[in-house]
């Protein structure tokens, strides 16, 4: 497992993912997903698209029909076009049934959506769940709407022979899992969710060489029914998942934010604040809440896996959330550089996380004789190495995690591995267990 | 059960009973005590007077002699009257022996209490477990009395065929067993405890329906004796007691404060802290101590019931406790319906308080199918109902109980019944336990 | 066990002990330790010097041969004396090989040591492990060195037939050990260690009587060795150890400071939080690290007793640590006096501690029957002793002990065990357990 993480090369990677799936016309179901996928595989080969059939159970829910969008244009009295989904694919609610109907404005209005505060902004709106049809578009045109009768062109399918499509790229081999998550269906957003994406991609770039004694998921979903077809796939999973982070929102000019698990104080929350503290962070921390993004399933009573959030500005906290404002222009590399950074960081802290036991585990062990120790003593400064050492000789005791040891003892956690490495090799100490210790003590 | 309070007329019922209840002759036996009782069977009338004979033992106790007044006073070297009964049962020792006796000044002064440094006052005195005899009065009165030879009249008996007496309202069905409880053993003190009776009197007549699957008890006790005398007569009750709440000093000018359960983090705990937080309150906290009220021998290693304590001023902490300025003046109807709207709250809270299960437990619940949802995704506010459902969708685990799930999201209470009610209602979740809970978390 | 403490009787003992000790020759081995001990037997008779030879293991190590220092100069290129070991033993460097050797200055210099940050001061420094030799001298004086040739002589030897000796007094009988430590090789340096080693005698000499129920042992050891060589001949005890604590830099002019435990919350810690307290200090408190002094093998994983130290100014953080200017300038008797009552109080508190239980555990106990409570009722400020003992009955529930009821009520700890006393002697308490209990609720 490589150690060495490259922001830059990953910044430049994360850009270049928003700008090339921009224009997918990505959902829940549909073409546009599986060539998101394709085009991500310049950055993860191992990426596989996985069809899920519509009609497949998802625990209380059913996988949906597929949604074949191929043209959705409105047109006015005079017969100019209104609005095109050729010019964006936030002007159709997404979901919609095909319509060729030709109708009175007034009869019209309850199936367009616009933002009145923002109104110049296309909003983005869907219907997964009430077959119903609509176009979005600016409020300041739908003001400007001549009376008259206008025709409504949508040219789409619900398909039940169809499937849902999600991305997973599957990265080195033990029982442990680790998920990395990234909600995929909004079209046209940059912020909410190409950068989360886009770090996925780019922080799985890096990852390719995987995690010893761990497996890698790299997961790319549809918001929502997406985690259920994964975790209706792949429940036997479930117990051996250490834990999860869903990324969202992680271009925009905020600093990066934590949520907390559900339960709190598991390796994924110990982690996410040892990492923040490393890296010089000011990190947000906000508690868990039951709504957001794919934590919500991963977080469900009966699967309750320790999943956290990874977001700059929140879920729903920034002004051109869940419209065209969401732009490009939000983006900016070094961030979302910053941010695949916090993530390679996480998986490489949770990859080499370990509890040790001492084979003489009374009193210290003498660091002198195995060439650890400087020779002459009453010098005033202890080196900070020495320190490490003496920590984690002192907490190898079968319930403290190497993570434990860096938070409490303020050591950087590269020094922690270290020392720990270095006391393995000398013979003070073994292995007594993987990442998956759920210890809070410290 | 009736969830809705009606606060005017609780205070206006409240300040009844203190007015109607001032002069009776109230101690920790005697005829005072039962027609108090009878009196509070005016708001409510399956109040019983519960009789304990003179010697039953309680515990380490045993209940003492009845004690019978039929007069008292003192009278001056010219044989006017210094004090007398009749103007305020204040003027006798508490528990006096009887006595006829002609002495000189300087032999009665070990039997006149006052208070110097509130010298028009006349002080509250008692010797419960010593048999003697002695007057209060106020102490300018004293200072002014002149030498000579005084005649004192205590008129009264202690009865070893008498009884204890105290009231009990058993309202409701169900073997958990909830309890309100106040001292009534003071007289003609309006803070120190008719305000704690008035409220319970009050909140009572507005229980009167019950409280589902729960027996709630109203106890109007003698302090001290009168929960030994109930225990020691319901100890089997006692592994089926929720919890308990004591009522005094709840008229005074002050804030309403919650004094915690000796253990602290019950569902009495809880329940006072939600309360609290949704009737808008600055609720004192005050942490338990083993004196006070009720609460002691509730609170007893052997008993060990959750059990708190509301007043305003706390025990003995406001300048007129204990004499006779602790009058009618000092009582607000508004104040004394906020106290009984607290209690009714968290009677119902109580009540309500249940733990869920999920039917489906892996993943979110699909809340559109069930008519529980907005079907239009993408709008940024959250309407505080589909909060509440997802809140008590995500912690039906058995482990939360709906004043868990009401304090971790910060939902008014009432929102948390109702989704539980609609998820209950659409088949997501069901009943895994009653308000007995005692978890933390949260 | 006497309760009564004489803090300026300590002080001037521990003033005494300092000046007497100052000049021996000190190390981790050798004769300045013995005849250490002997002079603290002024003090404590019952001081048994341990001799545990050469070459015994110990854990991870091995005890190191017996060092024979017999002197030591440094003589310049005219034959004058640069340093002798006569007037400081801090000029040859600790544990040194023997060496008898001409050379010029630039070959000399790897074996001077010297502060350019404290120009006139000789360093302490030691080599126990890598056999080398040197001299230690004020910088200023190494700055004025002539080229020329010099002669180094060292006097000394290692003697694999020797042996490493400690001291250990044992007061009183019991199963539970109650350890006190003081590390004793550092040579002529007043703050580190002689203050320990001063006020250990000091409070060892008013212990004599002992602690009813427990073994007190007092423990002069050479650092880091020594604790190892009284672990691994002691082993068999290291269960029954309440707890200890390591006591050093006492006589400085910083405040009193705790470290404490590895685990924290033992009633070591407790114990120190509240002695801190009924002394009125302003106790600092520092977290558990794995450096320090003694505590360090104490609380090495497969040893894991309750370990905390007292220090003023802590471990190497004051100017003159490890240095000639560690001198006895820097003590003062009414400084190391207080730090003796608080090691007194706290050996005293862990011995009077218990857990107590009820005979009639159900409601409050009638204190008035046993003599224990005023008589007359009403009086609105509770004696302090009357509140003690309701806190003791109220938590005589087998799982707080004494000091969890003194922390928790904020009464003196010595109104707490008078209170326990009276309910004991009249018949309403009786004992649970010892001072053993590792109990941190409250």
């Amino acid at each position: 497992m490589t150690t060495v993480f490259d922001r830059q090369r990953a910044g430049q990677a994360a850009i270049g993912v928003v700008e090339g799936l921009f224009d997918t016309w990505r959902s829940i179901t549909g073409d546009g997903n599986r060539q998101a996928i394709r085009e991500l595989r310049n950055f993860v080969p191992e990426l596989n698209a996985v069809e899920v059939p519509s009609g497949s159970q998802a625990f209380d829910w059913s996988i949906p029909p597929e949604w074949r969008l191929r043209g959705a244009r409105l047109e006015g009295p005079d017969g100019e076009v209104i609005v095109d989904v050729d010019h964006s694919p936030l002007h159709v609610v997404g979901y919609s049934e095909g319509v060729d109907s030709v109708m009175e404005l007034e009869d019209l209005q309850p199936h367009l959506h616009s933002l009145p505060e923002r109104p110049h902004a296309i909003p983005y709106r869907t219907s997964y769940y009430e077959r119903t049809w609509g176009f979005c578009l600016p409020h300041s045109t739908r003001e400007s709407l001549p009376e008259g009768r206008y025709r409504a062109v949508i040219d789409a399918e619900h398909d039940d022979q169809g499937s849902l499509t999600y991305g997973e790229a599957i990265l080195g081999e033990g029982e442990l899992q680790l998920l990395l998550t990234a909600h995929m269906c909004h079209p046209a957003q940059a912020n909410d969710n190409l950068s989360g994406m886009a770090v996925l991609a780019a922080v799985t770039e890096q990852l390719r060489g995987g995690t010893p004694g761990m497996t890698l998921r790299s997961l790319f979903l549809p918001g929502g029914i997406g985690s259920l077809a994964w975790l209706s796939r792949n429940e036997a999973l479930v117990p051996n998942i250490v834990g999860g982070l869903s990324l969202a929102c992680l271009g925009d000019p905020a600093g990066l934010s934590f949520k907390a698990t559900r339960s709190g104080g598991t390796v994924i929350d110990r982690t996410a604040e040892m990492v923040g503290r490393d890296m010089g962070l000011d990190l947000g921390r906000r508690p868990f809440e039951p709504y957001g993004f794919d934590e919500r399933n991963f977080s469900s009573p009966g699967i309750a896996t320790p999943f956290g959030s990874l977001t700059r500005s929140p879920h729903g906290e920034y002004p051109e959330y869940h419209s065209s404002d969401d732009s490009i222009e939000l983006m900016d590399a070094d961030r979302l550089g910053e941010a695949a950074e916090f993530v390679f960081r996480c998986v490489v802290t949770i990859g080499s996380n370990r509890r040790l036991l001492r084979y003489e585990p009374r009193g210290e062990p003498q660091l002198g004789k195995r060439g650890l120790y400087g020779s002459v003593g009453g010098i005033r400064s202890r080196p900070s190495f020495e320190s490490a050492l003496l920590w984690v000789a002192n907490l190898s005791d079968g319930e403290h995690d190497l993570i434990d040891i860096a938070l409490r003892s303020g050591i950087p956690f590269s020094d922690v591995v270290a020392a720990a490495d270095a006391l393995s090799d000398t013979g003070v100490t073994y292995d007594a267990g993987h990442a998956s210790s759920q210890s809070t003590s410290g």
